[in-house]
């Protein structure tokens, strides 16, 4: 549209050299069309996802782009996991900033193919532009459940029991250490770690067999685990008690803390931070048992955190008394 | 993920006030999950194409919200109707700007809902963040065809006719005309006419049973003419010789036309500018009359403009002279 030449690598070298050799599938047709043709799965459900991350919103400007690529499919890959549903592939646009590289490019489309390797996802299509702001991404991604098995936010019901995967927090205190805001309180290796948390999530798609067959609602802890708690208890229509003692803290995380003048705040802190991309979910009191070992025969570890009660809302408690939250949960601007 | 409060209006106000209302349909689940649940149509193909704009880029900054936002879904429409396909649904990605006001994400859903409404369209899911940079906006949009009857750039063939829907040249000389540019040079009427084919495209939608049906290659005309004849060409490995001369051109482009001092400079201009969302296609000779008796049934004008050949590329030429041209098309930045 503009008459003016691209500022960022030409869109069609993008697509023919880089975007192309991820889209092997026959669906793609190539990426030579701009539409790709997904046949009926008789029997299954697609689960479609759109997200979109900005530089220095969602990620570092400084962030390698093999990084960000992956963290992006990642972050997607997050939502297919709570909702039970098995990778497919995506749709990718990108706005390239002015002064974008080829060398970004394919650091970028390098970061792409490893993870689509290791999640088995397949690039469908999508669309390349320039903008004179920052680095914009969106990915619509795809999966696929049998015929009305998607694990909902919207099905906790009372006396159901939540629990949540991995750790929490890690995410928060990872942005603050890529930020170098965490020397000097955690040992560096420490440090590192959580930096890496936040840089590349692991999607918890390993639990996915074990939410469809046993979880009641689901959430992926994307803005905060006390805001995605409160996206199930609002879609469900109940009140979900969260006991923040209980609240699963890595190693690293837990040098943190123990620096902390008050723990209970502390613990709202990492419970509000988001980024973790863990799963919060609830279940019947007679799965608990059986939800657990399931993740650890999937090498992912789910802890009981609360309950669901009647009411509507998050409750965040430590030792019996409530919290008064100034925030529900960081918000992704 | 920033402790900072989102530059931009409150995301959750925006999905539940403003987005939810264009999410009727029960695959989009009120958006109280982050993902759609696409029942499974046997006998039917998904068509899903991936777009994205940016202000300043693909549209003009001061331009109405309301506007932009048909010019969005109407983009991504032209895509389904070369594809054939029946529009059925979208996903929406927006990364609002600072200083954005409720005001303007109201205008933004209010052009929304007008689209959906006059095409058929429903709202399926998304995604809503803030930007330090400029209203950037991401479309995946949805529709369907019969199992296997997508309609594809790859499938021209030499001895092919290429023929185009309305009116070529219209979508740049309206960029000009909403930059002021042509005052003086065209009525002031016509100068109107062209903006608004700049702002609001048709999506020639009424063509897909008859594109299904007759046409060999097609696809829609947004980096121009040339070169969307050109991605056919080269998906297709066939050429496609262009008669400039037989362009069809609105009359308020004749206007402009005729104050230009090289009628065949000034016609590759036309067919290089892009934002027409036009349909330019093969078809078979045989099929030519059926296809141009079907368009004026479905009140689109197609024309005849050239033929395709073996080779490769795109030759424009103007009364028998094959033009150099120093650029293939304007490509989107």
């Amino acid at each position: 549209m503009t008459p003016e030449p691209p500022p960022g690598p030409d869109e069609f070298q993008i697509i023919a050299r880089l975007l192309r050799p991820l889209a092997g599938s026959p669906e793609a047709l190539g990426l030579v069309d701009d539409a790709a043709a997904i046949p009926a799965r008789p029997g299954f459900d697609l689960i479609i996802s759109k997200d979109a991350m900005v530089a220095g919103v969602h990620f570092l400007e400084a962030d390698p782009l093999d990084l960000v690529a992956r963290k992006l499919l990642r972050t997607n890959l997050s939502d297919l996991a709570a909702k039970g549903a098995e990778p497919y592939g995506y749709f990718l646009a990108i706005a390239w900033p002015a002064g974008t590289g080829w060398a970004d490019c394919e650091r970028l489309a390098a970061g792409l193919a490893q993870d689509q390797a290791q999640f088995g996802l397949t690039l469908l299509g999508g669309d390349t532009v320039s903008t004179p702001g920052p680095l914009t991404l969106s990915v619509t991604i795809l999966g696929w459940t049998a015929a009305g098995a998607m694990v909902r936010r919207s099905a906790a019901r009372p006396a159901d029991r939540v629990l949540v995967s991995g750790t929490i927090g890690d995410g928060w205190l990872g942005l603050k250490s890529a930020r170098g805001e965490l020397t000097g309180v955690v040992e560096p290796g420490a440090a590192e770690w959580l930096a890496g948390r936040y840089r590349l999530p692991d999607p918890r798609l390993e639990l996915r067999e074990a939410l469809r067959a046993l979880a009641g609602g689901a959430a992926d802890v994307s803005d905060g685990l006390i805001a995605d708690a409160g996206h199930i208890a609002a879609a469900s229509g109940v009140r979900l008690r969260l006991e923040l003692e209980r609240l699963p803290v890595s190693e690293p995380a837990s040098q943190w803390l123990a620096r902390q003048p008050d723990r209970a705040q502390a613990l709202a802190a990492l419970a509000t931070g988001g980024d973790d991309y863990e799963v919060v979910l609830t279940c019947a009191l007679a799965h608990v048992e059986a939800l657990i070992a399931e993740g650890e025969t999937a090498g992912v570890a789910l802890t009981e955190i609360g309950e669901a009660v009647d009411g509507e809302g998050v409750a965040a408690l430590y030792r019996g008394r409530e919290l008064e939250l100034d925030r529900t949960g960081w918000r992704h601007g």
